[in-house]
């Protein structure tokens, strides 16, 4: 068995995992104090509540909201929790036992998918999560892509755009600032300013009503989403692409659009490219995809 | 020894390499018949004159100008020969008795200055190619990356803007229509229409000559580059980023104009990003990275 921890900017969500990536069991603890020193005794508690159940853990892996340096076992950076050069793997060997590896939660998500989800069985595959942000996770030679110094694979910070909104890294055009579940919002608020939408779903449930300004906003979205594919084309040529968050329950809507867009703009015609499907862990990649970190 | 040859649209480039990736001997073979089986026959021809002269060769390495399938042996499209599906290593393996590999000649480059030139070392590395279009090879994990269907990192045609001038490729905002030697000629003669400037090395002149409207070409070139280039380490973050082709010739004219635009434009101002630097084997790279490519 393998334990999974997703860490969140308000919970520790976790699970044990066994060898066929079922989740057998799950549960999650609230963080109530954000120091890393405190974060890691939760954690270590959770992997002794299994101990004390006599399960046989293999290891543990941890998917952090964040750049983190897997072979160090240090977390370079969370914003959210405050955390700066954190060697967190070497806290948590005081009391856990087997191997322990950490990763950034969309590459966990990735090794989840790429395992037992929508991309199983491919040795390139990308993972482009839809959601409040656009997050993603890369599998290329059969490794995840990390780059040299935990940072890589931004792919929601793309730069497709020299005009566009603003983002929150600081610059414009960015492919989040377009294909997020915020930005089919902003979007649409911004064409039928009347109606103060909050929700993507809203705006996908209007344009199945068949309502225009719902129906140029979906458009607006999947033409920059394309955009964004294809260049993920255009550097790999994964064998396939995954869509997950929230973004992505409304793939059959948008995806004769995307499509479209997508095969007018790949580099050449005469190419097979990779297939582009829906993510089909939900939001439990990333718990599973953590527990076999240390495969990757 | 190693028998590395560079397939061009005019001729065959060929040459002679020691293990430590020095070129011991060379030469060029004129394409008087475009047809797959005189080609390969001219190839045959310049291996055997190396056995005649009583070489040990190890192997044989052949790029590209297109996508290639490298473990088939198959070369996908050659649009300037007019190739399709040619199974090339399968016609030389009638004569030459060595290990035979084909790449994308981009791809070789690549391997050439990751062996040998400005990428020495790195297993993370990305060499952009900035001449008549804009190249690209990326090494991911100390593996060439092909991507699945041979057609992988056509960097020369991330899309960077909505619009743009129109590409070969039949899109609009490729990074080839800001950051290759064409782009920069076409930007000038726009800014200054009343001088019909045929070369980048001329706007390069006139920008150290001091001229408002080279400098102003020149900002737009760098500009551009740098979101390519920022779009490349949101990707990879590649341990290093090699600029080589035509304009690198002037890469210290341009390189603090590019690396203010980048440091303004990269994701996370904490984080290390890989240097940029430019190429080092000039157009021997091709040949040279040809004759590893079994390597990799």
């Amino acid at each position: 068995m393998r334990i999974g921890i997703d860490l969140g900017g308000t919970n520790l969500a976790y699970g044990l995992v066994d060898d066929s990536g079922k989740l057998v069991d799950r549960g999650a603890v609230k963080i109530t104090d954000k120091s890393p020193n405190v974060i890691a005794r939760q954690m270590m508690a959770i992997y002794q509540s299994y101990i004390d159940k006599d399960y046989d853990i293999q290891s543990v892996g941890i998917g952090v909201p964040g750049p983190v340096l897997k072979d160090e076992g240090v977390i370079i950076q969370l914003v959210n929790l405050g955390w700066y050069n954190v060697p967190l793997v070497e806290q948590l060997k005081e009391v856990i036992q087997c191997p322990i590896a950490i990763g950034n939660d969309a590459d966990a998500a990735c090794v989840g998918e790429s395992l037992f989800g929508a991309m199983k069985g491919h040795q390139n595959a990308v993972l482009l999560t839809l959601g409040t942000g656009v997050g993603s996770g890369i599998i290329s030679n059969g490794k995840i892509l990390t780059g040299f110094n935990g940072s890589g694979t931004e792919l929601g910070h793309l730069l497709i755009d020299s005009v566009g909104d603003p983002c929150s890294c600081g610059n414009t055009g960015c492919l989040e600032t377009y294909a997020s579940a915020s930005a089919i919002v902003r979007q649409y608020n911004r064409l039928c300013p009347e109606s103060a939408v909050t929700e993507a779903k809203e705006v996908f449930d209007r344009y199945s009503e068949g309502e225009k300004a719902a129906k140029d906003a979906i458009y607006w979205f999947a033409k920059h989403l394309a955009i964004g594919i294809v260049n993920v084309y255009n550097v790999f040529a994964p064998e396939i692409i995954a869509i997950g968050g929230g973004v992505s329950k409304a793939f059959d809507v948008f995806y004769d659009i995307l499509m479209d867009n997508v095969n007018e703009r790949v580099f050449s015609k005469d190419i097979t490219y990779g297939e582009i499907v829906p993510a089909t862990l939900g939001n439990d990649a990333g718990i599973i995809g953590a527990a076999f970190l240390d495969k990757f």
